[in-house]
């Protein structure tokens, strides 16, 4: 049997050079998480249904992987089952599907660990979700996400690291031009309030999340269909179109007392010191996402054609629905498809984090060889990554090994490179080549990976 | 809703202590390889059934995990196909499965790749892989495999890497009192012939596999079973009961010429100069696999309960059931699960695997929390791991979260201490406190980070 092999549709390949830039992101993030003192935690791929359904909303289910029970799975169902349809069939079919993502999943932790987890718990986690969605440009079936959460405490500390954290992400990545826009859900609801359509502040945020891409006047026709009143609208008007906004303003606009203006301004407050560059309060800033009570932000990166890297926000009830209600906390997650796009299309990405090998020792014929399996080893025990061409093939053939690899350094030995005990190192990227002695090419190697 | 929330038979969440010392190996391992010129790949968890399906015997393809399609997946079967049973109804409900090992989707990523890798191809790859298998104590449905092939070269080079990569890693692990078994299909084969069983060695291998656990006598009474005669098994005697079996007595054995002999021999060649240690050449060596046709190998650690911890082979035609024949190469895999478990039962994980966060800051007023804030951030400036705790929380509740997370310091600052500018200082394994400036404990932070 021999047949053409296909991947399925919406999933990837992640081969070495995607792989080494993918790391080269994933390292840096992993790496402020840790220092902010995030701990990693991975859940397995397959979940119980009764865990994830009604988690994500009707959509939300449609968009499950299920997986097939094993065995002889139709045992448990009768062909008036089958004529029910695939809903109520899949049901007796199928008790796990593959998760939709990290949230849900460490909320199940927590709740299954609640007596052996010290609050607050700050857990970080980097794994594949699954969505059976439309596949198309920059949406895939399986993806990884990244999140991190602190849960137990509602210290706006938090708030203020998860700041801090960004910056310094973004900072290690090189990227420069992006902006934190922060915004609170009990703003959100006071507008409405303000603009005399209490209790419809999801209404308001769905809307008004569209305000970049549809522009101001459809935001509100947006708004009138769904019953908002033309009082309502024409109050809300002057704030669609008010790019300065800032908390004073808001202030008067929703009336004083607002948890949410001063949870913003203690927000503020704390991170002052260390500059309030990059960090902007959005009022209309609203995200999707039903289940954020307090603060909420979201990271862009200017001037390139990928949308929204980051976000994030807090809430008040992240287990109810596990039965441990009340847990407060906060959660953010980057976007690694978006941001491997950005450092792309910025040309951020380093040289080295394509290099997986340091230095290739080629031999033309098998005494070359051997003495070259000894370097080899030497190489290796001074912790340079290096390999030898596995046979005494032609030149071009090993050459030309070092050069896809994108390996900097090819050694080579002939029978004056062996009388004086050395090799010639020919640098592949200028073409220069030196007869040097082991322990200068060893110290030279050694260099050049400390100054990668 | 509320219910109380369980995870899937044979499933693991991996907590923080799991994961760091998950880590730890995985470090080592992936360090390893990469110092070998190794290269990452990673594959999606799902693959289009046609590709795992026929590549694990019948058994193996009713441990696939089979996903449900999405949508009406009832749409494309009729009642007539209900009624014949599950396994003709799976292939119309069902197009995509997980993974069941990582050598299938990495053949097939080679053969779709084919044009644009370059030719020897080495890669690990360290995913989790899925069986519908019965659970049971260290057999689990979701698990981590962690593999290293070298394809498009046959050179006895990569056989002599192998054993060099599993000493340095076992050698980094500090694990010290292991073997690494070798022996080569092609001296099994040649038994059968000596024996006069010729191209009976599959049913040979099987039995002889067992040797370990059922003892001489039952391996026999098994051969007898499959057919063997009994001048066959007598002639095979003496080679189960020797435990002095050396290259040198096998070719007496089985006859001079043989190329699994000279294979083995060669490989001793390469590695002799590193020492022989921890090697052995072991005729019975079967290892299960029926695509290898060259050296095969095997790890075992000596006096703890858990069996082979590492293996692998040479095999001939890793791609030919996808349209890429005669492709060879050489694979071999660390069991995860079973390290961690050695690593464990021989309390080799260093202390440090599961230290997170170097010193947590704690106040007990707020003017001491703001005065910790500000620390905070110069500790990380300078790389450390440090924590304010959130909230100005009573004492005892601030120690134990240090205590929980294993933070080995706690940083506190009272009138005194502030009024010198430093905190004190206290270690939380020894209980020693120190009134230090806060340069002197940056320094000593950095030292004890260094020293882990």
């Amino acid at each position: 049997m021999s047949s053409k092999p296909s991947l399925p549709k919406g999933t990837r390949d992640f081969g070495p050079e995607e792989m080494a830039r993918r790391n080269y992101i994933l390292d840096i993030i992993r790496g402020v998480f840790r220092k902010f003192g995030f701990m990693p935690l991975e859940t397995p791929a397959m979940e119980n249904l009764d865990v994830l359904t009604g988690k994500y909303g009707d959509e939300g289910d449609q968009l499950l992987y299920k997986i097939l029970n094993s065995g002889d799975f139709l045992s448990r169902t009768t062909e008036s089952d089958y004529r029910d349809g695939s809903r109520h069939f899949a049901s007796l079919i199928s008790e796990k599907g593959l998760k939709y993502d990290l949230t849900v999943p460490f909320a199940r932790y927590v709740v299954m660990n609640q007596h052996k987890i010290s609050m607050p718990f700050k857990r970080y986690q980097i794994q594949p979700v699954w969505r059976a969605d439309r596949p198309q440009r920059g949406r895939y079936r399986e993806f990884q996400q990244c999140d991190a959460d602190v849960v137990g405490t509602d210290s706006l500390l938090c708030e203020a690291e998860v700041i801090w954290m960004i910056r310094e992400v973004f900072n290690a990545l090189g990227i420069i031009d992006y902006s934190i826009r922060i915004n609170h859900r009990k703003i959100l609801q006071a507008i409405a309030e303000a603009i005399g359509a209490p209790g419809k502040e999801s209404e308001l945020c769905v809307a008004i999340d569209k305000l970049d891409k549809i522009g101001s006047e459809k935001v509100i026709q947006e708004l009138t269909e769904r019953g908002f009143t033309a009082e309502s609208t024409s109050r809300l008007k002057p704030l669609l179109n008010d790019s300065s906004a800032n908390l004073d303003k808001m202030e008067q606009f929703i009336g004083s007392g607002n948890s949410g203006i001063s949870d913003v301004r203690e927000v503020f407050d704390l991170i002052r010191s260390s500059g309030m560059d990059h960090v902007d309060f959005d009022p209309l800033l609203a995200r999707g996402l039903s289940y954020y009570t307090g603060c909420i932000f979201e990271v862009k990166v200017n001037n390139v054609s990928v949308g929204s890297v980051s976000g994030g926000g807090r809430y008040d009830d992240l287990t109810g629905v596990f039965g441990l209600p009340g847990l407060s906390g906060i959660g953010f997650s980057f976007g690694v498809d978006r941001l491997y796009d950005v450092m792309e299309e910025l040309s951020l990405f380093p040289e080295s984090a394509n290099t997986f090998t340091t230095a290739l020792i080629v031999a033309f014929d098998q005494n070359a060889w051997s003495y070259g399996l000894e370097f080899l080893r030497e190489l290796r025990t001074a912790g340079i990554h290096a390999e030898l061409y596995p046979e005494v093939a032609k030149a071009k053939k090993q050459f030309s090994y070092a050069d896809k690899k994108n390996i900097p350094f090819v050694l080579v030995a002939g029978e004056s490179e062996m009388e004086k005990d050395g090799f010639s190192l020919k640098n592949m990227k200028s073409g220069e080549q030196e007869l040097l002695s082991k322990s200068a090419i060893i110290e030279h190697l050694i260099s050049f990976n400390g100054a990668q």
